[in-house]
């Protein structure tokens, strides 16, 4: 059997040793242990893009990954650390919806752990870093076979995250960007099918988008684009430009398809 | 045998989903590879500086890595995906030419095949996303000791990229600045012999550099040196400063070796 | 036996393909060797930043890691390259003192050998790339199970970095920033244990934090709070904010507390 993989995605960037202690935390308790970095550049405390992020990202990973999750705003407060494990899925977060985006698209209703048994923490528990102190350790002893029933009791009660949704309207759909990702894409959260089903007219803000490919290198470079996400979202895009600096559109920028 | 290696490199900064989409990919066929990070940080669609990138990290490597190498800007378009074997080195790519410059060095041709079996492929193939939906899983599969012929028809035909050269004059040798690298030393394209076995005099845009070091440390911090890179290419740098800022140059600047 | 793990720090970034050469010199010397990036981001050529981050994060490691750190304004002068051992921690670095603030909090004194068998090398060195030429492979022989010993000769000199420390004034405790985080967050080399022990008020420049919290979550969002760092110094944070852009502080900005 291959030894197991844990994955860390933060908030706390590459340049600080947040990140690097909770990797020695991790291999100390199993030396063993794989270590992916999947990102360290949520920007801090942004749960709406931790949630957008994982629902991208973890579905594409076999059940042998464990997802260590630390965007963590109410690190200290009374909030609880949470074990989950839905459609396959297995991650340790913070208890703030970070992965109900991720809940919502799942098959089956998540089995939720909240983590209680500090056998399995770090000997010393820090008030303001329960991602080196007390998830880490937690996965770390996942990881070497530990049950998760031993870390803590099941709950059915935790945060969902409120993220903005699409509604429809008389006239058509309305939504917002999610997203912005490194090309300067726009990531909707529009179903991507309804550009191909539909003839409805694009507006991103203000500003129409007329021109629908399939695929960037359909269009000249510099011509704006709608098309169907990797994710199956709306997406609009500058073929090898920046939409979001070209439109002046960000995360939360209102997106209307307007029935034809 | 050790578990086989595959290393990632793209465009696609570390702040996005894509790849940790690609590491779940990979994990999802072989659960026993292990995945190593070489760049996120190829400025968006420059297949140019990916060309430079592969040509200095990939020759350090042993043949037992796969790499996989993501900057697409024609994604979707009718370009191929490749998978290419050259003095020991595999790697996959789309056929923009990324590898040519890495080609140009290599002491035998190599053996090209055109990733056509979709079996490898992910069940759906997105119309922006090949990382994911075509290199990441045909990776995952050659790692798991599938022949690469297997993947597609072997090819002898390839887009080249047409890197800037190097070219002799009457009078001295004409170059260009190829790479900025983070503390801001300049990287051309001249060998960096010339510096050693000639006098001649070296030019940087306007500007002349007229000290020249074996190492940074030769100089007092502040000065502006030349000297043979760790790649064996004429190099000008600022001791413990930034020469990109200083001499207000960046890729395509102008080098000249005037004879003396 | 899990296979050896090689950790990597350096102030090379992301972008540029040196730390991928590196990772390809450790693969081709061991094959087997698990690699891990602790960070690339540190400042260019800032030992003491090195110093801090590696006293935050190595502690945490178990001794089966060798780490590689290269922040290496030195290179290819006359200044040593050294594998250490303290505390159950093994690295390899340049002599300039990066690892000796790591050595002040040790229990006992560090064994230090100097690099000087060019057998654990790469065959050809150049000037300005020890960190692929010797550190990578000297690293990759240790990772095989080569006894240091086989690498040079034990030394009892080599340079102590001079840290900031605090020090004790007639009315109360005189220190400094020493790091900030990617959140704002201002840690300084003041003990934390001061803020719970004493009544002393805290002065960060000229701004007095009166508020004192065991945790972020205690006050509201955009409150000044002083509390006890993860690695139990003097904190500085604004809840949910950034404090060194709200406290116009960096590192070196004076931090005081006055007795009350």
């Amino acid at each position: 059997m291959p030894d197991p993989v844990v994955t860390l995605t933060t908030d706390f960037g590459e340049a600080s040793p947040y990140v690097a202690a909770m990797k020695g935390v991790l291999l100390s308790i199993n030396p063993a242990v794989r270590i992916l970095d999947l990102s360290h550049r949520i920007p801090p405390q942004d749960i709406r893009h931790a949630a957008f992020f994982l629902a991208a990202a973890l579905p594409e990973f076999p059940p042998c990954a464990i997802h260590v999750v630390v965007v963590d705003p109410g690190v200290g407060s009374e909030r609880a650390l949470l074990y989950v494990e839905l459609d396959g899925c297995r991650l340790l977060a913070p208890d703030n919806g970070c992965w109900t985006e991720l809940a919502r698209r799942a098959s089956a209703p998540p089995r939720v752990i909240r983590l209680a048994n500090a056998r399995y923490w770090r000997p010393t528990i820090s008030a303001t870093f329960h991602g080196r102190d007390i998830l880490a350790p937690s996965a770390g002893h996942l990881s070497l076979g530990v049950d998760p029933s031993a870390l803590g009791p099941e709950v059915v009660e935790w945060v969902r995250l409120d993220l903005p949704g699409m509604s429809v309207q008389p006239n058509g759909w309305s939504g917002e960007v999610v997203f912005v990702d490194s090309f300067g894409n726009l990531l909707t959260n529009l179903p991507g099918k309804l550009l191909v089903e539909t003839s409805a007219r694009l507006f991103v803000g203000d500003e129409e988008v007329t021109r629908r490919v399939r695929t960037y290198a359909e269009a000249e470079p510099g011509a704006i684009v709608a098309l169907q996400s990797s994710t199956e979202m709306v997406e609009i895009a500058v073929v090898q430009g920046n939409a979001a600096a070209r439109l002046r559109a960000s995360v939360g920028t209102p997106v209307y398809l307007q029935r034809g």
